[in-house]
């Protein structure tokens, strides 16, 4: 199939403050974002495409520096979602750290970069930064809203916050709110961040120094939650680098501990410190049925009428299929029109990324669905 | 049931080297253990008990310090391990931090501690330290050898070591060798205590300082993989530790964080960071089955003649019953007499340290058992 070939950012300043759920406001910001396809003439064929921890607005196609998309095995022309019907937009959140406005970028009020007082985003005020954007681009209501993992928690998020502008919403390998595991993990990661020397205080950036020990733990955490222990152990098992032992606590004796390694190493490069803060707290306080006494079925009658897919992967020990059943009952329980598949995939939290055939067909086969309901 | 009471340690010193299987020695050596109960006339009651990451030789009864023994729910007067009955052995491993020669002490070839340059044991070189003891204790048979997890290890090592040594042995929650999953917690974790700049390559003693930021990430992945996921849920689930949220990042919003936060903190009071990097790598390092080309059946063909019990926990995702099975499966092919009890319970890793009614009952007909072929 053909891709997208060459595209490029575009950046959309916002001069007026956006309200957060914590209380306070971003002030000025600018988002950058990515469109591929054409919007319709009636508006009707624009799907929003929303990112989890360590993705952005560069969705699909090749990019000035000659990288694909993070989704490009689903998105563009031909593909699953198939930008030859579809006008996609790729948008990244504030507070990330690839393009919008994130922490490493000037607090307005203090001539500093934010730094760790960048404020505290939830996945409902991307969502409300997200309805911002779609609404200059002239969308009143998008086609249907996509997201995998953190993703697909906006994708949820816009069926309660926005749910007369989404027609459909597909929500691949989530959950409703995170276990008591998953936030463990989370503050693991975050702990090995803030108390390396290095992080100070989240104003780093002032110091010319990185907090890579940190973040490298951190990556090296979150791969193993991604992978299944079956992916992990036919991949690596214990195969050794070589086939004499060195006898030694700290040197790589085993293939994985190199695979793990090279990931924190290559993610300490670019990631960002405070954005995996923001971003991992904003997993943690994700909880749409919190303010319903707990119960998920009284969150999503506000969505009543809109249409949904879920996907789950039978090895994802980080968003199980359990957690999608979950949302699947809440929505069966409001008579909402749902599908849901889980798939039979080794790959565990990974495989919504991956380009597995039965996964992509039913892809395929619900954005043929969402293409019917659009003028065109 | 009546405690044992107050025990002391004691000390055995070893002025004959420990040849390594790394092919180093341990030089002149100390090891701390205790004893509980009386070894009979014909010294045929003694059990040694063997001991995991975060213990030592104090198994049971209350030391000088007020402490119980790690496994005193299980040993003691009228207890499944009954030491009105059995002779019962804890032993610290070298290389551990309560008590016997460890990285804290000192190298007698520089003078200085050891630290980082402490040899690498494993799980064989500790099975010798231990027959040492055993030996000059005067016992040339051990009526059982137990442990659960890494202790569990030792366990199987000794039919594989000293298979005329002992008659039986009791491996709870424990695993043929670690899984890459299981090898990639353990990197994760060395990696969090030797990039903390407090670790001054091992060496830390000299600095007065302890790697202490290192041990706490270290141990908060330990816990997340000793609770089973459910009970981590039943436990904190996701309950705040006050009813208003902070948004913070960095403060304790989660009673999950707040626990694992005072899990490290205790650990780095006390645990030492070379010891942790020994430990782990003795897991990782432990693979009976290696030199027989992988064939697990083949290492235990040596062990023909012992009695085995298998314990393991259906909630246990660090050692899953599965590979308690790939165990038993090797001793039935030797037509190795084996008991194998797969316990239905809630706590994950952890329950072999708990007082599960229906474990305990296993284990105290298991030692009945072991009891009859002792002469009294």
């Amino acid at each position: 199939m053909a891709s997208l070939g060459p595209v490029s950012a575009q950046f959309m300043r916002f001069e007026q403050p956006l309200p957060l759920q914590s209380g306070t406001v971003l002030p000025d910001y600018t988002l950058a974002y990515e469109t591929y396809g054409t919007l319709n003439a009636t508006r009707s064929n624009a799907v929003l495409v929303c990112h989890a921890l360590n993705a952005g607005h560069h969705v699909a196609g090749i990019d000035d520096k000659g990288s694909a998309g993070w989704w490009d095995n689903l998105v563009g022309p031909g593909k699953p979602l198939d930008t030859d019907r579809f006008f996609v937009i790729g948008i990244n959140n504030p507070g990330s750290c690839f393009g919008s406005t994130g922490p490493m970028h000037l607090n307005p009020a203090t001539g500093r970069a934010w730094g760790a007082d960048f404020p505290v985003v939830t996945v409902e005020d991307w969502v409300d930064a997200q309805a911002r954007l779609v609404e200059r681009l002239g969308i009143t209501q998008l086609a249907a809203v996509l997201g995998g993992s953190l993703g697909g928690m906006q994708a949820l998020a816009w069926t309660l916050r926005y749910p007369d502008r989404v027609r459909h919403c597909i929500a691949v390998a989530t959950a409703p709110n995170l276990s008591a595991q998953n936030i463990a993990f989370n503050e693991v990661a975050r702990r090995a961040i803030v108390t390396d020397p290095e992080f100070h205080g989240g104003h780093f950036y002032e110091h010319g120094v990185v907090p890579r020990r940190g973040l490298r733990v951190a990556r090296m955490i979150g791969h193993i939650t991604y992978l299944s222990d079956d992916a992990m152990e036919a991949k690596f098992g214990r195969e050794m680098r070589e086939a004499e032992r060195h006898w030694s606590t700290q040197e790589i004796e085993f293939q994985i501990e190199s695979y793990l390694r090279h990931q924190g190493d290559k993610f300490s490069d670019y990631f960002d410190a405070n954005t995996y803060l923001l971003i991992t707290r904003a997993l943690d306080y994700f909880d749409p049925a919190r303010e319903h006494g707990g119960d998920l079925a009284r969150a999503f009658a506000v969505a009543r009428g809109k249409r949904f897919l879920l996907v789950s992967f039978t090895t994802d020990w980080r968003f199980a299929p359990a957690r999608s059943r979950e949302i699947v009952k809440a929505l069966v329980d409001n008579r909402i029109d749902v599908s849901y598949a889980e798939i039979d995939a080794p790959h565990g939290h990974d495989a919504f990324l991956l380009d597995d055939e039965r996964y992509h067909r039913v892809m395929r086969a619900y954005f043929e669905r969402v293409g019917q309901g659009c003028d065109v």
